[in-house]
């Protein structure tokens, strides 16, 4: 049994309604609460509890010490046929990131690719959300975003890349699109934290501590930083570190927005974290039909899930199927949330004057 | 001292010169052969032993078998402003890489960015020529290849994807351009080979054995497959192993070529690979000035280099400077080249009527 399974349940659009009603009355229009509502709870549906409505507590915060904006609209600096700049005025990450998404599929619509780099950024959430919004128009999609220090460089012991998510999906015209959505650290830091609440050894290659030496111990990891994806030198962390670095010079520094050990620590109320984003959509339809690409993908996921198990292993999964499970039983059987996070979204509910939420009876 | 320093070292133009005449030799145009050679060399020149001259006979055995078309020209199938798809009627893989990049690069100047899809493609060499071809133009370039299955999806334990490498250049203006350039699992096979024939035990996240289990052990590795980068499932194997499949969505799936487990084994003699290759190139101008990305780059690159060192660590390095080293030094040492390759090119030089390899004296 999961833990998630003793969660309570909540209705997918109950818990929408009550997220934006808190993010409304924390400041924000109707429609753009509305936004912000509906990406939190798709993380939480997709099963990726940490990005989802357990952040509303902290986006509220932001706006009311003044660091988030929650009347700012993104703007367009610059344009051409393919490529946008946008400035998101340090306004919701959710409301920018929707927007830029959707001017890079209007421009993907007309010359076949839209590439849009956005400055001024705040946290939008899950990355997948973005690149999935471009499956709808039979399109590749993919966003980027660089995010607070908390990775070394190999060789280095300082936290000084974030945990520069990248995502990818593409249409599969079957029951699983092909949704990547990682982060290119190991694993998130909420992982080492819960190892160290519950006593638990960590796993090789996610952590290291305070001089930079991998460690297993999750009390020596939190004053440590994360290590990227591939761990130690020896088992390819380098290439973790080149992939968030790759991130960073796509997102901070072709926006012109901060980057690397320059934005600020993560969730802190000081100042803004001026992130950087990138948003892409990619019509396959400009090298073939829709149909055959859908068919050769669906033949590709076919192929690696038919293949020989590894000796105690269930099945094979291809990205973005564990999420398209959830997302089915959560929309069908409601959305589990911590029953903590539940406890802050009554007290949030109540003080915007909309009571607490709904539980599944 | 590293075993490349015990190699004898030939000059970059007598090296490109007679891998040029063995290319031609063989049934390529003089102008198809140096393209080839320049391409070869250049990874030798980088410090990429694995991807330079030394795979000169393999290509020659390929043309000899029939498999690999010295002659064919690749071929605009269709196009709009932005992008293009070619086939490369499987003819040498640098010939249509480089023909695929500067289309990718000629669109970028128009449309700011160009994104060119290649099918019957043949291997390329190094990824990270092609991605670096766009730093001459001040563009930001990425290539990326689906190869011959080595790699085991989490889960499984047949090799069903390439090592599909992920190549990325920035320009950044000063003596570091960034390039990213590395395959998608933790290691090539290459390596498990080497660390067999000296009897050494592997690092952990390298490989599994026949049985899917990740193995310390070379012989048994050997017998099994590589693991993706992030090795196994608790340290972020499936990461590796959707970036894997990311790059093959984008290779053989979107350009209409073969992908994961259809393609044929490597270097074999029986029927052509069949590669699908993605070719982008993206102008920093389109989102300001190019002076300013520089700058940006450049801080990023100096801020991470900066700090603090982990224990032991002699220095912090950024994706590309160790071949940028390799570089410097090798054009004006002359490029470092195995004994038994060089001994191949003799051979091969001698019956291609140009007789053996000058070493620098």
């Amino acid at each position: 049994m999961f833990a998630q399974d003793t969660y309570p349940r909540i209705d997918e659009e109950t818990l929408t309604a009550h997220t934006a009603a808190i993010v409304q009355h924390a400041g924000a229009s109707a429609e753009d609460a509305r936004t912000t509502a509906e990406v939190l709870v798709a993380s939480d549906i997709r099963g990726i509890e940490s990005h989802g409505v357990a952040r509303l507590e902290q986006y509220v915060a932001s706006i009311e010490a003044g660091v988030l904006d929650p009347r700012a609209q993104p703007e367009i600096v610059r344009q051409s046929a393919a490529t946008a700049l946008i400035d998101a005025h340090n306004g919701l990450g959710q409301v920018s990131g929707v927007y830029a998404m959707r001017l890079a599929i209007e421009k993907a619509t007309q010359a076949d690719v839209g590439i849009v780099s956005l400055r001024n950024g705040c946290h939008y959430g899950i990355a997948g959300y973005y690149a999935m919004m471009a499956l709808d128009h039979g399109m590749i999609g993919i966003s980027l975003t660089n995010s607070s220090p908390l990775v070394a460089p190999t060789g280095g012991r300082e936290a000084m890349l974030g945990t520069n998510p990248i995502a990818f999906a593409a249409p599969s015209g079957g029951p699983i699109p092909f949704v990547l959505d990682m982060a290119t650290s190991t694993v998130p830091r909420g992982r080492i934290e819960v190892a160290a609440r519950k006593d638990l050894p960590l796993y090789a290659g996610w952590s290291m501590d305070e001089d930079g030496r991998p460690t297993l111990d999750a009390q020596a990891a939190l004053k440590g930083a994360l290590l990227p994806l591939g761990g130690a030198l020896e088992s390819g962390g380098y290439k973790g570190y080149g992939l968030a670095t790759m991130v960073e010079v796509l997102c901070g520094v072709l926006s012109g927005s901060l980057y690397g050990p320059l934005i600020a620590n993560l969730w802190t109320l000081e100042r803004p974290s001026v992130l950087g984003q990138f948003f892409m959509a990619l019509r396959p339809e400009a090298f073939g039909t829709l149909e055959e690409f859908q068919q050769r993908l669906q033949d590709l996921q076919r192929l690696l899930k038919e293949g020989q198990l590894a000796m105690d292993s269930p099945e094979i999964l291809v990205a973005g199927e564990k999420e398209a499970r959830a997302t089915e039983r959560n929309r069908r059987d409601g959305i589990p949330v911590h029953p903590t996070v539940v406890a802050k979204l009554d007290e949030m509910g109540t003080r915007a004057g909309v009571g607490t939420v709904s539980r599944r009876s």
